[in-house]
Parts: C-alpha cells; sequence; structure tokens
C-alpha cells in the first residue's frame, strides 16, 4: 500500500516529473535494431517516457532519434523522405540529420542563416544486443552503455522480443519482481513449457506454494529471494534478480534451458513496452527454441499483423476460454505466460491505486523495489545524488535457483552464482 | 426545466451523492438468474451505480456480488476460478466467499493470520421473479425483497429481458413515465404490436391526442392519470403507477393481453438498465407470446450477439428506415417500442440537459416524480428520513384503463382496480 | 510563433468567443445543395462553429437550419418527420418550421397558448453555387450574400465538394495561403495533375524552389506574392488571393485550366470542413474534367462510402505507400494534393500548438492572415468594429499567374488580372 503521493511520484515518467529525470540518467531500449532494417528505410514512430519520437536508419547506418514534429510547423517526420543522411520534412523540405542538426531548409533563401539556428531535439542511440538504445537525460551525465548479460552475447545465444503492454510500467514490472504468482497464475503451464522442461526445480515450486521471501540490497537493485523447502538438509532458493531502474532476470529452470528476463519501460503513463529476452550464456539457441520463441511460446506473444500488440488483449478479454480454465490447462482461462500476467495487471487499470492494496509477506520484494525507485528519484531531484546501476559492473549479474545448507544465508551462499561472465555456463538446479 | 444543481442532483449516483445514497437503500435488479446458469459457472462483471463489481453462483447455489477487484493486489476477479463455495483470484490464489470473507490465502504462511484480516465488499443477494437482486445500502437499513406482483407470480406467467441504454437512467425513466409520447413515437406500431391485439382502448388513444393529465400521490410513489374523451358519459383512463425508485407499469391493453413494466436501473451515470417484464397474473403465457418476447418483440429487443446491447444502437443511427417513416410504418424511422424511446432518449446526450427543456401540461407526471426524488434524496441526506416503497405492501400495485363517468376523480373510481392481487386477473377496458 | 493566448484566441470558434463571434458576422458555406435534394426529403444533420443543427428542405423547397434538439425535452430532430412545411419531432410532436417557429404541438391542449411562446434557434438560409450559405450572426449585421467568382458562375462551369479534415480550420487554411509548400509535399504531383496539363508556370516552380514571398494588404484579406526567377528581364509571379475570413483561391496553370479555390470552416475546434471547388469563368467544365474531379483527383478526394470522411485518413495512416515515396510518384507516400496536406495538417495534432513553431521568410503570408484574423476578432470584440470583406465587391478577385518585369511591384502590375468579372476569361502563364 502506497499513499496517494508515492503512487503518483512512482508512475508519472514525463519529463520534469521525479521519476521521469531518474529514468532519463540510464540508457532506454528504445525499439529493436530490426525495426530499422536497412538504411534509409522506413522511419518508425517511437514513445518513450512521454515524448513522441521518430526513429530512423541513415545512409551511412547511424541510428537517429528525433522529436516526431518538424522544428517549423510541427509536422510530423511520420511522413518524412529518409534520404542522404538526414530525414527531409515533407511540408517544406526541412532536413535533420542524427543529430538533429539542420542541414537542408530549401523554403528559404539561400544567403540565409536561418538554418544554422535550428536544431531539432535529438537522443543519442546505440545498437548493442539487437537492441537500439537511447539515453533521454543531460549529456553531461551520459553512463556507459549498459553490461547486462544478454545484451553482451553474441547474436545467436538471445532471442529478443518487445509487445504492448497497455498500462503502467511498474504495475508490469511488479509481476516480473514477484515470485509469488508463478504458483497461481501460470500452475499449469509450467509443465508444458519448452524453457522448463525436465528441471527438478519445478518439483520444489508445486510442493512448496508458500515460500518465505528474504530480500537483500545489490549495487544494481535487490537480490529477491524465495525459500521451499527442499529435504532435510537444504532449502531450495530461487533468486531474482532486480536491476535498476527496470530490469529482471528470471531464475533458471536447468542449465540446459535457456535463461529469461525482461525489462519494463515507459511509453506513456499508461503504457508501456515489455521486453523479453531469452539467451544462453554458453551456446547457440535450438532451432527448435528460436521456432518456439518465434511462434510467441513461452514469454513471447502472438502479435496483431504490422503491430507489437497481442492478439489476445482487452478488447478481446484475451480470449479468455473457461472450459481451459475449468480443465485445469490454464489458471485464469488465458492463454500464455506473458499474456497470464499482462491480463491480470492491465485489469487493475491503466493506472493502478495503490492505496486500496493490501500487501502481504509474499509481496516484500515489490515493497522493497518501489521503496528504491522513490528514494533514488527523491535524491536526485533534491540533493542531485546519481541514482544507482549506473556503473555497467553492477549490470554483470544472474539470477540463480539453489539448494543451500538451511543455515546459509541466501546472499552469502549464492554469490558465486549470481556473478555473470558471459560465455561460460551458469548455476542451477 | 431543472435549475443546474437539481439536474445534478437527480442524475448523480455514484456511492456519496445524495441519489446514490437514495438507491442504495433499495433492491436493485443486479441481473437475470439465467446469467449464473450453474454452480460453480463463469463469473459476470457486474456495474451498479457506479460500481465495478462481480457476480458469481458457489458451489452450493448461492449467488454472491463482490468488488470486481482483489483485496490484494487489485486485480479483476473475471480472471478467476469460481471453486469449491469461493471464488479465487488468479494472481496469488486469495479466495473469497460470498460473503467477502477471505477463505484461503495460500501465498503466505499458513501461520499467518492476515486472511481474517481480508474482507471484500460483498452485497446481499436474493432471487425472485428471474433476477438476482442486491441491496447496496447500509446493512441496518436493509428492507423486505419487493413484491412487484410480476416478481410474485410463477416463472411461467413472466418474461424478463435487459438491454443497455446508452443514457442516464433518469432520461429512459421518464419514457416510462410519460403516456403522452404514446401518440406519437409508438403512432403506427400499435396496431401490429401482439400485445395489443383486439382492444378498445387503441381507438380511445387514437381519437384523443391530447389527453389531459392528472397526477396523484400514492404510498410508493405517483399515480399518472391521462384522461381522454370516450362518450357522452364517460372518460376514458389510463393510469399509470410510477413506483419509487424506477419501476413503472404499463395501463393494459385488454384482459387477454400481458400486462407490461420496466425498471431503470443506473449502471453508472452515463449508462442503464432498461429491464422490461411482460406478464399475465393469472395465467401462463402462451408459447406465440413467449416467442414474440425471446425474438425482441414488443417491448423487449433484438441483441448483439453475447451482449446486452441492441442490434439497433447510436453507432448505426438505430438502423434508421427513412422509407419505413415515410410509408407511416414507423413515425421516426426506428423500428421497435423500446429503441424508439430508446433512440430519442439517448439523443438527449448521455446526461440530458434538462436547464433546456420547456415543459407542458403533458410532462405533469415527469414533473412530479422528479420532485419525490429529488424531495426524498434530500431528506435522507439532510434529515436522515427513510425513503417511501421500502414497505413491500406499497409494491402491490397495477397500472390500469378503465372506463369512468365523468364526475369520478380517476383515484377514487380506480381504486380498486389498482390493487394487485398475485392469480387474479386484472381490470382493463 | 504566437502566444499561447493568441493561439487560443485564433482556434477558438465556439459562440461567444472572440474568433466565434468573428466568423458569425459572415455567411457561411454550411453543406451541398445536394444533400437537401427534395422537398419534404430526410434532414441532415450539420454541425458548423462548435453548434449542432440540423438541416431540412420543406415542402415549398425553402431550407431550414434549426437547432439539433427539439425545445420541449431536446430529444435530437434527426428522428423528426419532415412533412406539411416543418419537421415534426418524434417524441411528442411538436412541429417547427424553417424560421424555427413551433406550428403545432399536439401533445398540449388545444385552447393552450403554449406553442406560440416556443421559439426553436433557427438561422437564415439561402443557396447559391451549389451550396446552402448560412448566417449564424445577430440579425441585424447580416450582409450581403458572398459574390466569389465561383459562387456566381453557371453551375456547369463549377464543381463543389467538401471533406471532413480532422483539425482545426486554422491549420488547414495555412496550407491554402502557403504557397511554398507546393514545391515539396506535392512536386511530383504536378505533372500528373489534369489540372495543370502543358502550363509553362511549372518550369518555373521547379526551377527556383526557393522564392521570395510579398505579402500586401488588399480590402478583403491580402495578396500572397510568391516570386521566382523567369528570364534575364523577368519575375514569375504566382498570387494568392485569401479573403476573410476563410477562402482562398490558387494561382492559375494556363487559361486552359479551370481554377481552383477553397473555404476552410470550422465544424468545431478540432474538426472543419475542407470545401474545394474548380470553376472556370469563361467555359463549362469538359466531361473530362468532371470525371476526374468527381474520382476524387486533383484538389478532391474519393470518400467513405455515405460520408465526406477521405477514404484516406488518420486511423490508416492515409494508405501511405512507402514505395511511391521512394521511387518519387509522391513526396510523403500519401497520394492525391488534398491528402497530402491533410495528413501533414492533421498530424500536428487536433489544435497546432503554435509557440513550439520557427517561421522562416516563406512563411509570411500566414503570419499576416493571422495577424489579420486576431485584429479584426479584437476590433470586434473591443470596438464593435464592423470586420473587412462585408461588402460583396470585395470578394470579386482573382488569383493569378503572371510574368512582370523586375522592376514592377507585383500589385500593381497584376492589378487588372486579379479583378473577377464572372463569364471573360482571366490571365496566367
Amino acid at each position: 500500500m502506497l499513499s496517494r503521493e508515492d503512487n503518483e511520484l512512482l508512475v508519472r515518467t514525463d519529463a520534469g516529473t521525479p521519476m521521469g529525470e531518474l529514468f532519463r540518467r540510464y540508457w532506454i531500449p528504445a525499439l529493436l535494431s530490426e525495426e530499422l532494417p536497412e538504411r534509409d528505410g522506413t522511419q518508425v514512430r517511437v514513445k518513450l517516457l512521454g515524448e513522441n519520437l521518430i526513429a530512423f536508419r541513415d545512409t551511412d547506418g547511424r541510428v537517429g532519434l528525433l522529436d516526431e514534429f518538424c522544428a517549423h510547423r510541427t509536422a510530423s517526420l511520420f511522413f518524412a523522405r529518409n534520404e542522404e543522411c538526414g530525414l527531409r520534412c515533407a511540408y517544406h523540405g526541412w532536413k535533420y540529420d542524427v543529430d538533429g542538426r539542420c542541414v537542408d531548409m530549401p523554403s528559404e533563401p539561400e544567403e540565409s542563416n536561418f538554418k544554422n539556428k535550428i536544431r531539432l531535439k535529438a537522443y543519442p542511440c546505440e545498437e548493442r544486443g539487437g537492441i537500439v538504445w537511447t539515453y533521454m537525460g543531460p549529456p553531461e551525465h551520459k553512463p556507459e552503455l549498459p553490461e547486462l548479460e544478454w545484451a553482451l552475447l553474441p547474436d545467436d545465444q538471445r532471442f529478443v522480443s518487445k509487445r504492448l503492454q497497455e498500462c503502467n510500467y511498474m504495475q508490469a514490472m511488479e509481476g516480473g519482481i514477484d515470485s509469488s504468482h508463478v504458483s497461481f497464475a501460470h500452475r499449469f503451464n509450467m509443465d508444458d513449457d519448452p524453457m522448463h522442461r525436465d528441471t527438478p526445480g519445478l518439483e520444489y515450486l508445486k510442493q512448496d506454494t508458500r515460500p518465505k521471501f528474504e530480500v537483500a540490497q545489490s549495487d544494481g537493485g535487490l537480490l529477491i529471494g524465495a525459500r521451499r523447502n527442499a529435504d532435510e538438509e537444504n532449502f531450495y532458493w530461487r533468486i531474482t534478480q532486480w536491476l535498476m531502474p527496470w530490469y529482471t532476470i528470471i531464475p533458471p529452470f536447468g542449465t540446459h534451458n535457456p535463461l529469461g528476463g525482461h525489462a519494463w519501460v515507459p511509453i506513456d503513463d499508461e503504457n508501456c513496452w515489455a521486453w523479453s529476452i531469452n539467451y544462453h550464456p554458453a551456446r547457440p539457441l535450438s532451432d527448435e527454441e528460436l521456432a518456439s520463441m518465434q511462434a510467441g511460446e513461452g514469454i513471447h506473444v502472438e502479435y496483431i499483423p504490422g503491430t507489437y500488440r497481442p492478439v489476445a488483449n482487452k478488447d478481446n478479454d484475451y480470449l479468455i476460454d473457461r472450459e481451459a480454465q475449468r480443465n485445469q490447462k490454464t489458471f485464469s482461462g488465458v492463454k500464455g505466460i506473458s499474456m497470464q500476467d499482462a491480463s491480470l495487471q492491465e485489469s487493475m487499470g491503466e493506472i493502478c491505486d495503490r492505496t486500496k492494496e493490501r500487501l502481504g509477506t509474499s509481496d516484500a520484494g515489490i515493497i522493497m523495489a518501489r521503496r528504491r525507485l522513490l528514494s533514488a528519484a527523491r535524491k536526485l531531484q533534491q540533493e542531485s545524488l546519481d541514482p544507482p546501476a549506473l556503473d555497467p559492473s553492477t549490470h554483470r549479474v544472474r539470477s540463480t535457483s539453489v539448494l543451500l545448507p538451511k543455515g546459509v544465508p541466501f546472499k552469502e551462499g549464492a554469490e558465486e552464482a549470481m556473478v555473470a561472465e558471459p560465455g561460460t555456463t551458469f548455476v542451477s538446479v
């Protein structure tokens, strides 16, 4: 439960809001590299943190991310021509390069110096891990590019997708932090899921549906430990990494299966991008694995063609199947892990009213993550304090699932397992 | 014409508004019993007086009407599992019984006492007359169940339907009170209507299109008498019962035809349920009558499949047929009594601006009904005075159509005819 | 660039706003005469300057334009019966003539004098040039009907269409004033356009994409001269007439081609009617020309059947064709001159935020037109000063395209060419 004031602080991310300014200090996954497949190809509308932008790949292959609207008369650059290292507005021909400089102004006298006075808002972009990243904050504070393990791997060891989620980023991210709901919302999915094949962890999960939670602060965010009974001597620990400001990593189900992670990025206060990544640090993904991911299985989804909106969405009640719900094929009647989460999270309303919640011990991770975000936003606003997780070394972490003797604190016991070394395999029960 | 202030008072029914609090003192038709056909079947979203609720029938056959959103993290119980005497949230498995008690909380430690602290908003429900009724007011003020004649009859003597009307309840109800519009909006319908067959009253109606109105207060609401010339000695009286807070009964057309009545129930301030009931106090409805009602004739309508929204609606201009209008098949071009009313009432806007009206003598019933509602709401708010029509004896009334000698006041002359005795036949010219 | 205050003043046109009151001093193109093809035919909803109205043609052929909503209980007259010289409301039969007088009130006692107290808002209408014009201002200030050349011609010398544009009238009209965008937005269209065949002016246009602008005040509005290099001795001048409050005339492309003009009329603050007129002052339009106009070519468009909304619209990204854009069939990928403009103008948002513009010398015409509108609105509001262009003599003007020796000021050099004499041919390079 949050006060109305804290909830507002948490969910608002437009420019000038404390949380919006916090998020602008990090690199942001902006779009898939494959959305801009070729030089001088078609530009793409991008909305991030409430700002309408346009992305394009220029003649030299560089990606630009500009204000969507021409500086002259505010026509959208969606209609512009992408040609010869710049985007030329279709209204009066003003042309901008990837840095937002006006490089041609053919409607004005050649002797005019006007074009040199025009600079369109432009955010620096970098490509890594199949993603175009952007930085929307003060240039002097631009950090190093993120070094999340999945972003550093060779392309054949990773599959990335994004989907539109029609609610505030925070209620989407809370699902990624919250290990507890897996035993319910996804209960009847886990056996089928190709990413969970043949893992002893699943048995522990089913046997003990009331895990004890312990949360510890990490340099980059939080370690959220869910402890379940395993045998006489040991606990089964699933430890989720949450990394500031919006990354979550799913604890593994066996070392033979790929890992999974997410990023939860605000489009505006009522919508977000749910990024879903599968990856294996030590081997290429198999054809079978890739085929199932492309088909929208596991944490991925099927889209309405030409969009990143899921076929199952709130307009069609997520294609709920009451027969499947009754027959225990699905817990809620909604198919697929991602849409099970999205349907529940979107059902809270576009922006969840957290003054009405009643939180329990299983919500410890969520409570701590909110606190850390609120605290970082306030410290930045009030004391100009740099937020955590700017240093890429803090990103090189793994979630893990381990058996630990009953007396051993999870943070110490799993310490080595939680270091990411791209190229090496990982620890998992 | 109303002042802006009075109009606001009349149309707003959310919790905390004076009219909303008044309505919460009455039993409310919430949904059709047939919407919850089986135990442990699919739950149904219900919105009443601006509150989002979820209805379900539990393992024991009882109906629950709960807050739509789980007390834990506010996910919708539309996705819940209806099993073993409770609705289990699909997010973390919290389970509620029909009284809103949290009866299972599997995500928290068993020793935790947390579940006993959780109580979800729940409204008591009763079934009568094919309808699930609910009471949303203070428990200590819960009255007896309504004893409207149609609700007390055996099932085979009654047909009930509901349809979505996309405007405030009051402008819908005004059509039920207003006997005057029948001569216009429905002029070319009456001969065709199977509920009006072979009735001398129709002839009086057509001969005299300018009835004189007399309105008298009744214990439960109003008697609205419309007086037309019949012959030298007699007037033809059609007397409509309006019962607080939202019931209207259509004066009969012959004792061989079923009676008709309505309830006009706020969903929110911009939408209402128009309930339509046909019934015969003394005999089962015939197969022919039932077939025509099921086909959407008379006061019923055809629906968009899977919904209670009419096929003819504001998005398609009610399928207006200008040729039928020109040829005097319909007065307005819209087909069917209910949609003729609904189209006109919705055309006033979602909430009618009554500061712009110009009322005449034929609006006497409407004027009095508004006054009674406003007065009851104010008296409840300011003096905590119980409203009228809580006592079920006030519900046992009939509308009537009678010939009365010219000197006889209608209230006295028709007194006996207006007493409801389920099982006995009724009076009608 | 405008201050927020000036922008608000410019774009708001509801009754009571300064710009709304200014516009109510002029005759307004309300609908096409062909929308009311027959006496006692179907009435039509019309929205102008934020007012909901209903238009009908009565038994005597007169056009009425009334408040859409009945004075009695505010039901829409869309459902009324158009019969015997009046519109009869379908709810209680109140009937209004073209002047808004209540001529029948059958629901009230015959002896009642009530109907004589009822007067529905009604605006005078006149037909000229295929258009029903209305006047929504104070009766004592009603001016003469407009005498725009295209309105005075015989019907076979003119083609008129209207289309819905989903943005404020001003950003639509700015496109009609702005000669500069033609070289960009429409660059690849001009050769194909049947209205531009075989004109030397097109060559000058392509050779010199940086015209110099000179703007001069006229009695009725502005002369916007765009000067391009032609040869050693001469400039090529294209002179656009802008007439208060919303008319623009396209400079001609050769005397063998029809002329073109527009009116930009507010529906409400977020939508406008873009009226498009082709006409030849000296000859009937050919079958070929009419066929192409009816097919939506040139400045006309194809509609969604039964509406005046273009098939290409913002819901389908104007059917943008990136292949055609790449291959220089269209500059922006959008097909057709009108939709090229509309797509860019609508992309600025429903109401353009002019505090963000950066205007250049090529925007001189727009800047002056805004100033003239703002000034006229302020003078009317503050000093009750009659606005310009009320006198029909100010409407009898032509736009022109001429070669003028370099020393000659365009206003003097083209003076005679800019006088409209319906029946005579015009001047054009």
